[in-house]
């Protein structure tokens, strides 16, 4: 009973080659063509694999292999298969592929599973396709916190909207039939790259995920008048001066909160950015992670920033638009996603079973797994990437790292499937 | 008695061609090869003014009209002639040429002239070809602040120190034979592009200047550590918090000295510059301007802002570097420059007289005009830029419009030297 890293290796050449940009990574957009190919070919692998395979209206890809108990709630193991425009041939497809291989492994040893086994394939991961607070969108489709409101406003770059494009593509988007019932689903296991440099610095095989933290991402408009570095003081209104206020207000808010968040500004554009002139505009960036569900139910962060960007505006004369970024519909960034503990000691005595380095890492954001959570008890699995580098054609994971991953998620399923 | 603008288009057409970068602007840079083709131009249309022409060991050119009184002090008149890389045709050279044909109307005219009158044709304006602390060099030399250092410290695109392309060029830089004797000289005027867009945008024809505003230029470079937005706070080096709080002090030091001074960081670069991660680095830099010659003289603002630094970095854990850029050897940004007020009311009387429309106009720096109040009561008349554009291939000024600052400047020299 052994993962075939040849098959592993075929299925990730071959969906690298439905891209949008041959020769400048993989570029397979949510509804897009090359996002057709590539469902086909996951569809081929899995009925060759023994399983019974549909897609929901949200172009989700499941195959089922029965449990002996076909009303036990099921264990649903895969990631996405969607890609970033000019991104790489494994952010995704690592985890489809390792569900993929894992559900051959038990077929081709007959190997009885007492509960069912789903392979899920999503759609739509990647908040490229619609903007940055569209994605991990066929798991909150599953989840039940997609909206039609999203489908019917968020835009692709050919200006339709996800609904439209979703329709185009050959789907009939329903939100009810999309859900699926808590209860019914035992775990769900992610594996993905790590996206990061940690397991690849320090020569790790494997990370095991306890929680992700929990995010949220502000953009905040500073618009002043520009002026000449002549221009009174009285007279001025310096939107880089209202930035640095708000950089330090967003500074001390964190710091009052204690340590289960954390959180700054990280970016500005400054306009004209020029020492002779007084800018007319910046826009700042700021970063919130939160570690603590509690942390943040008392605050209303989002009013909280709202009232000093006030009280800024009332010093510098700066006018402020503060407009959320990472998620609709969130006042406050969202609490961190907490794993499955007891799935993670367990796979953390398969490591050393089978002897392979790994580490509990709490770094990352943005997976279908910190949706899942709020659905189902979820593990994530990290395996290396070279140098960090993700989200472009350079994105590599060496394909012994990928097995390595694999095997521990095997041996979580076999084990928890039994 | 007119200005023959035809004369003054050949002038500057010519000069244009003395270029390093044909057909992408004039790169006139000092101590080269076009320059010295440019200051040959100059000295034959010199002689055909007849005058007395000779050079000083910096490359500065003169052209005597000798005056009916011999040993009155000089009426000197122009501006520069050198350019920056990829510059245009109208910054120095306008103003070199409006003096060149005030001496030709002189000469044709033969108006009879008390007080002898000198072009002069300055090198070395422009703070390219050997780093932004180095301006003005050859108004520096003739008021005896240029220093042996600086001739043996700083250096061009080349690699050669300004004495070593000096030499190369043929000259003998001799600091105590450039200085000229203070009461030597009546007055000192020039006239120069605006290099900004008021006089454009507001349809007005000729600026008079009242003074120049000191300036002081500082950047500030800050060494945080880069860290994920996960990274605890008090673990962080965070390089935009502490470039933040440097803006905040900066804005409230240049308050506290009232009216006098006005200043601000108006540019930083951020890196990463992602919301991401907490920045490692920000450069800064802050523009200060002075309008009273008393506002710094009881502070030394370089030691201030140091101990500012030394507590932003006491708070924040960044380290900060503190560079003077302006101007080399002031601890303090420079005295306004103040020109003389007699001759900008006969101006505006002039400007009435011809129906041209002026303003006071008060912006503006770097100019030899800056440098020469501490020799000689100096004025400077401001030309519009169209768009206010200089510095670039598309500097333009139209003709009629610098006709008309020729017209008010001829008309102040024959008062002031009859």
């Amino acid at each position: 009973m052994k993962v075939n890293l040849d098959r592993v290796i075929k299925d990730i050449e071959t969906l690298a080659t439905f891209t949008a940009t041959p020769g400048n990574g993989v570029t397979r957009s949510s509804y897009s063509y090359e996002d057709k190919l590539a469902k086909e070919y996951l569809k081929s692998e899995m009925v060759k694999a023994g399983l019974n395979v549909w897609e929901d209206g949200f172009s989700t890809l499941f195959g089922r292999r029965e449990g002996t108990h076909p009303e036990a709630p099921v264990v649903l193991i895969g990631s996405h298969y969607d890609s970033v425009v000019n991104g790489g041939a494994f952010d995704g497809v690592a985890g489809t592929v390792a569900a993929l291989e894992i559900l051959r492994v038990f077929h081709e040893n007959n190997i009885e599973n007492e509960y069912p086994i789903e392979i899920i394939a999503m759609n739509a991961e990647e908040g490229e396709t619609f903007g940055p607070s569209t994605g991990v969108s066929n798991s909150r489709a599953l989840v039940g916190t997609l909206t039609n409101k999203e489908l019917d406003t968020v835009k692709n770059r050919q200006g339709l909207t996800k609904r439209e494009a979703m329709r185009e593509y050959g789907l009939i988007p329903d939100l009810e039939s999309a859900k699926r019932k808590k209860g019914t689903i035992k775990n769900f296991i992610e594996l993905h790259i790590e996206q990061g440099p940690v397991l690849d610095n320090e020569k790790i095989d494997v990370g095991l995920v306890e929680y992700l933290p929990g995010i949220g991402r502000y953009k905040v408009k500073f618009h002043g008048k520009v002026a000449d570095s002549t221009a009174p003081m009285e007279t001025r209104k310096d939107a880089l001066l209202a930035a640095s206020n708000f950089a330090i207000a967003v500074n001390q808010i964190i710091k009052s909160l204690g340590p289960g968040v954390t959180g700054a500004v990280g970016e500005m554009e400054i306009s004209p950015n020029s020492h002779q002139f007084v800018p007319d505009y910046v826009q700042a960036k700021v970063e919130i992670r939160t570690f603590d569900e509690k942390v943040l139910q008392n605050i209303n962060l989002y009013d909280r920033l709202l009232a000093e960007l006030k009280a800024i505006q009332e010093e510098t004369n700066v006018e402020a638009e503060l407009i959320e970024m990472a998620r609709i519909g969130y006042p406050n960034p969202t609490p961190p996603s907490i794993m499955l503990k007891e799935n993670v000691e367990i796979m953390e005595n398969i490591c050393k079973n089978l002897g392979y380095k790994y580490t509990i890492i709490n770094n990352g954001t943005g997976h279908d797994a910190m949706i899942m959570p709020d659905l189902a008890p979820t593990n994530l699995i990290y395996v290396p990437s070279k140098g960090g580098i993700s989200h472009h054609p350079d994105e590599w994971t060496d394909y012994e790292d990928l097995k390595k991953g694999i095997d521990v998620m095997l041996h979580l399923v076999l084990e928890i499937c039994k």
